[in-house]
């Protein structure tokens, strides 16, 4: 049994929350909002965000942060991504010497282009950062359907140490060194979920989908690839895995907001309408910037872009990637004639 | 304007004589089925199996093969894959030198493992052979829905004609040398496909669907792989791709064969229920030799077929899958600690 600490209660943090308590752990949950820890305290739901999904008696809640870091064997950060970076800076003064901190959201920085592990190891030198990610909707997690996750640590120890901590019969979980990859995955298939839900909007079918979904991960491969992640992570479940739940879900804020602004919507009308961050918009211009700085052609991003910021017509800009010069698939292979 | 030959009108066959059709091309159908025949020359319109989708008037249907075969600058051969070693020992006296020939079938041999393009090229030695893939259910491209596909060819000049043919405003068309792992992908993904159906007809979630779609296409790309073919096609459109439109779709014959099992059916009475060959069935077995053959592991081709064949409960061919002992997720990936 491990002391873990989970910083964040949305509807991540809280189902993970769920799934380490019942693996036997003790664990305390923090949250920055204090109505949010008054309702857990005394409801044992979060009835806004995982319904229907009791929280164990075992479960602490807290608003006071040093409570929520202090003794535990690891530290799950589960806030939103914009509030990575000043979470990890409260954090800093009561996180010990090479304190394991997991982080389970997904992200980039548009003013420095940073992931989250990135931001993290920055405010929190003294912290040995690792990841989860892979396809994984909370709401399947808290009612315990059958889940696939990889734990991304710099050292084998730390992966395989955590990888003991989350697993169980309905949660299973891999290895890997690559935490890069799996963040830059995570991070970017938003922005190809914006152009499948703008897809979607437009009438189109499952093969445009599908289209869009298989060159996507092929461009965030690219430029991935480029930065310095593993192909292995694109082409697996916190890459192509990841992104085909997001586009098939019909509760991804990033989806619906694509699905709104392919149905005539602008994208301020559209997040007005989601109501939430849509990070994909976020992403986007991330998503531009690495391009242009790695010299990589991201022809969705491109467009997404073009829709999203420069009013252009969602089927115009499907029209353009469907008429791009015609090229080979894979550039790399060879032709015997 | 080419002249082109489609031998067999099924749903693809038809879409992709209309698609030929609206591109400028003089083309002529020929179906096997008397009834079919006559159906299309006085409809003008495949009712059963592409209803509200016009044949142009130029269109040619016959029930003479020499017909849909002389004088043709290609062929599209595109009977179910049961038929394509019979149909092409039937075409070979009307093939000439260096004719080109694209399968568009998908499927594998059981008794001899042969792809269709092997089996075509054993008929018919006479024949230049190419195939045409990916995510494109024949229903949106009758509906003009933009769909990407892919065409492998021996020769690059080969590749790039077949190109200019297919290619439209629609309809885009990559290119790629690699027939052999185009067609391993294209008939392997069908018992993804039964998997995926399994563990939705199970009441799963998208979670765990996300995760077969990717655990499935890695098998099947070690398997390619070590039978010769490019990891660039399993990752590409006709691999991944590919599976993403069939394991999306409610139209999937494989999927619905699934489902019902996973709603408890036996493999029979699921066969029954959906009325029409269910190609999984047959290349869940040809995968599990090739598996062997090839000595590579392919757990979810292995549970697949216990459920099909050994009266495996379904719930616990997942939960063995769940339980399988935790690895990485790639075991190339090296660890700097």
């Amino acid at each position: 049994m491990a002391n873990v600490g989970i910083l964040g209660a949305g509807s991540w943090g809280t189902a993970l929350s769920i799934l380490l308590s019942d693996n036997g752990h003790q664990v305390t949950v923090w949250s920055i909002d204090k109505e949010e820890v008054k309702m857990l305290q005394t409801k044992r739901e979060h009835t806004a965000k995982l319904p229907g999904v009791r929280l164990p008696e075992s479960m602490v809640i807290t608003g006071n942060l040093e409570e929520g870091i202090r003794d535990k064997d690891f530290l799950v950060l589960a806030v939103p991504s914009p509030f990575t970076r000043v979470t990890a800076k409260k954090m800093r003064p009561y996180v010990k010497e090479g304190q394991i901190i997991v982080d389970v959201a997904k992200g980039i920085e548009e003013t420095t282009l940073m992931t989250l592990s990135q931001q993290i190891e920055q405010e929190i030198p003294q912290a040995d950062v690792a990841v989860l990610s892979g396809p994984s909707h909370a709401e399947e997690v808290g009612r315990k359907l059958p889940t696939t996750c990889v734990i991304g640590a710099k050292s084998k120890q730390t992966a395989i140490f955590l990888q003991s901590m989350f697993i169980s019969r309905v949660f299973r979980v891999y290895i890997s060194p690559d935490i890069l990859g799996i963040e830059l995955g995570g991070a970017l298939k938003n922005v190809i979920a914006l152009a499948a839900g703008i897809a979607d909007g437009l009438g189109y079918g499952d093969n445009t989908k599908a289209a869009l979904i298989t060159r996507g991960i092929a461009e965030i491969a690219r430029l991935g690839v480029k930065m310095g992640g593993k192909i292995e992570s694109f082409t697996g479940l916190t890459g192509i895995g990841d992104l085909i739940v997001t586009c098939a879900s019909v509760h991804s804020r990033n989806r619906k907001a694509g699905y709104l602004i392919g149905q005539g919507k602008s994208m301020q009308e559209a997040m007005d309408e989601v109501k939430m961050v849509v990070e994909g918009v976020y992403s986007a211009k991330a998503a531009k910037q690495l391009a242009l700085k790695y010299d990589v052609s991201m022809p969705i991003v491109e467009q997404v872009n073009a829709v999203l910021f420069e009013g252009k017509a969602p089927a115009q800009a499907v029209d353009e990637l469907m008429q791009r010069a015609s090229k080979s698939e894979s550039e790399q292979l060879p032709w015997e004639n």
